[in-house]
């Protein structure tokens, strides 16, 4: 077993030299109990998901927590792996809960304190996503409940600057869209951002709670932005979800680890620190429900492009038809509206980019009624090339604008996925 | 077939005269095609359950949406009956998701203004808790994900008043507790309260916003409590909930459809109209997250007198296990301390009440890193015999108190279901 420093050590002096002092792993044990209790935990997970388990106890014999320890088999302890090329929660299926946590880095944080926060955080997400507690963590039995836990990092523009490195030129604010937004600064540009997702809103409360404590003073909370999706899939199989306004949501899909694994994931083209990693684009944008009202639902299909009940497109009967943007009617008319939300929207070639939208219906202002949307988050090599395009054709003529507006914008660079031994960001912090 | 109003005509005009014509029937279907439709419903909803259902279209063939269609079978399509002696939502298994949404009634509210409310609301809620969406839904594919959906209407003390009947006694905000309380005037009493309940959000989400759009003008919106449970039941199996201390929560419960049944529901000792009916403490307690942190388990399992991991007495190994408070170590200490939340809350003859817990987990307030809590919904007979005494006894003494505060409270008069032909109150507006 290798020695690793004890993790509060970690936070409070850092751990400039760890790297060169050899230690390829940072779990950051504290204690040999801890890691064999580490070690078992995957079969502990193994063993619930089959729901053989019977309960563990989560607590030693004097009551203290024994980390690593899953105590609490069975069901919602599906796990995803953390370590890989790319980082989870971004092209595999999206859990119906989600929290986009933005942080702003203090002044005076340099890139030892940017290595401490990913080392202190890598170690946390890695033993969250397994269903172990954090090192701190005194609610193991709130961990155990993995429910497809993902945890994503991302940076904004200030970190490279901070790293030493080029910030790539797509990392930054999106350009104004004077005649559809209607941005609100308190849900602008972060320079951290963590994306938890799980199947259990229980779990993302946790996996935040612990996040948020364990970075200590290393960052401040700039905003929180909770949605969901439909927790039950398939229905009918195939349908993304429905957004608030009941449209079938997020139709078209690149295929990420496919044909298309370019447009999503940063490759040779991309400094060496960002190979494998991805861009979000978040856009939180409003939903005016109570003037959808308004509108009868052939107007609705007629400003999507779509059908409401099945997600067709108008010129197909089934949700996954390519729409025939050049179908006409008996009169000649298009039968996709000009300025359909489908055919604005439209990208081919290097103009797609994956989209994982969550919905947010949260409490109204004083006398209003309603304060629901989209969390509208879009994941691409280079939204420069691929998402501002089609941003721009949308803010230009898209009937949907009458009931939509951007109300919070920002931009964040993926990191890619922690390797063996890495920490997130081993690269841009080396 | 019986012919009944239009409900635009329900809305406007009101429906003074309805049960005087013998209308028993509340359903206000405007066509044939509806109450056909209505009649497959459980049908479809059936069908759908066992997952043999096929999509069926939601919308006809010009496009306009047929209310009573199941238009999207499949998982999350479980439902709860309506109509009985007791509204759903208080003593079955809580879902997941809840939305509380209190309700200001204006000025010169009347008994006919009230009628025309719960005439609407019991129409809407019949609708919606079948998967069917309400007469003016343009999205019925978000109502049919009916996600075992609860709709639960509570009346305060206004409300009875206006009605021309006697106010329940208990029918009224809880004393002062200014040991512990906190209160925000946000979070106050309210004329009328939906309690909305599912295994969705967005089924939540969609209730909420057609309820609160059907009442037009008759309410106005005071506050919503948003709230969430683990989604996955049986962690293990008899762990009710955990809340994001991460305790078991809720465990002993009375039998409120059976020996206990006269703890929850009004008798023959409640004026007839609120006979089969209940009431809902409702506290927003914030959970100080932060402090909490700085607790070890043992000290936590202290102030609970439970086990953290099994939820189990300290005197106990089982969640079940009836706390022995009498218990004493070798030095002659009570083993479950004097001042453990578990023994000053405990209670014995009327002093008991089902609990149906709910975390919160709100965006927290600039510069702060948590707002987290529980909304703690009680229900019983009678709050003044019932809860006031244990909630009196917890304000005196409880290890929780270090970590807990009200800041949010109500009363309110859960009414009787609504029988055959019934509206919800129908004997409170007779």
């Amino acid at each position: 077993m290798r020695e690793t420093p004890p993790r509060r050590a970690v936070i409070l002096s850092g751990l400039g030299g760890m790297a060169a002092a050899g230690l390829t792993s940072v779990t950051a044990c504290s204690t040999q109990a801890d890691v064999a209790d580490g070690a078992a935990t995957s079969a502990d997970v193994a063993q619930a998901r089959t729901g053989a388990g019977g309960a563990a106890s989560g607590t030693s014999a004097d009551g203290t927590p024994v980390a690593g320890k899953v105590c609490v088999p069975g069901p919602g302890t599906a796990y995803r792996p953390f370590r890989g090329e790319h980082q989870a929660g971004v092209d595999d299926e999206p859990q119906p809960y989600v929290a986009f946590v933005a942080f702003t880095l203090p002044d005076g944080t340099d890139k030892e304190a940017l290595r401490r926060l990913m080392t202190v955080w890598t170690d946390d997400i890695e033993r969250l996503m397994s269903g172990r507690g954090t090192l701190t963590d005194q609610e193991p039995e709130l961990a155990a409940v993995t429910a497809r836990l993902t945890v994503t990092l991302g940076i904004g523009p200030r970190v490279p600057a901070l790293a030493g490195v080029q910030v790539q030129a797509w990392l930054a604010p999106l350009p104004a869209f004077p005649s559809i937004d209607r941005l609100d600064d308190r849900w602008g540009q972060g320079d951290v951002l963590l994306q938890i997702c799980a199947d259990s809103p229980t779990t993302v409360a946790h996996a935040q709670r612990r996040l948020i404590t364990s970075a200590g003073e290393l960052v401040t909370v700039q905003w929180i932005q909770r949605g969901f999706r439909e927790p039950f899939s398939g229905i009918p199989s195939g349908v993304p979800m429905r957004n608030l306004f009941g449209q079938v949501d997020g139709t078209v899909q690149p295929d990420a680890r496919g044909v298309d694994a370019s447009l999503i994931w940063a490759g040779n083209e991309a400094p060496d620190w960002m190979r494998g990693g991805s861009s979000l684009v978040l856009r939180r944008i409003a939903m005016d429900l109570e003037k959808w009202d308004r509108a009868d639902r052939l107007s609705r299909e007629n400003a999507i492009g779509r059908r409401l009940d099945s997600g067709a497109p108008l010129t197909g009967t089934d949700l996954n038809d390519t729409p025939d943007l050049d179908a006409v009617d008996a009169l000649g008319f298009h039968r996709i509206d000009e300025a359909a939300h489908v055919r604005r929207a439209h990208g081919s070639g290097v103009e797609r980019f994956l989209r994982r939208p969550y919905s947010y219906d949260d409490p109204p202002e004083s006398g209003a009624r309603v304060n629901s949307g989209l969390l509208f988050a879009a994941y691409c090599t280079d939204p420069v090339r691929q998402f501002i395009p089609v941003q721009r054709r949308l803010a230009e003529k898209d009937l949907l604008n009458l009931w939509t507006t951007p109300i919070g914008s920002a931009v964040f660079a993926i990191l890619p996925g922690a390797g063996d031994g890495e920490i997130l960001g081993q690269r841009l912090l080396a």
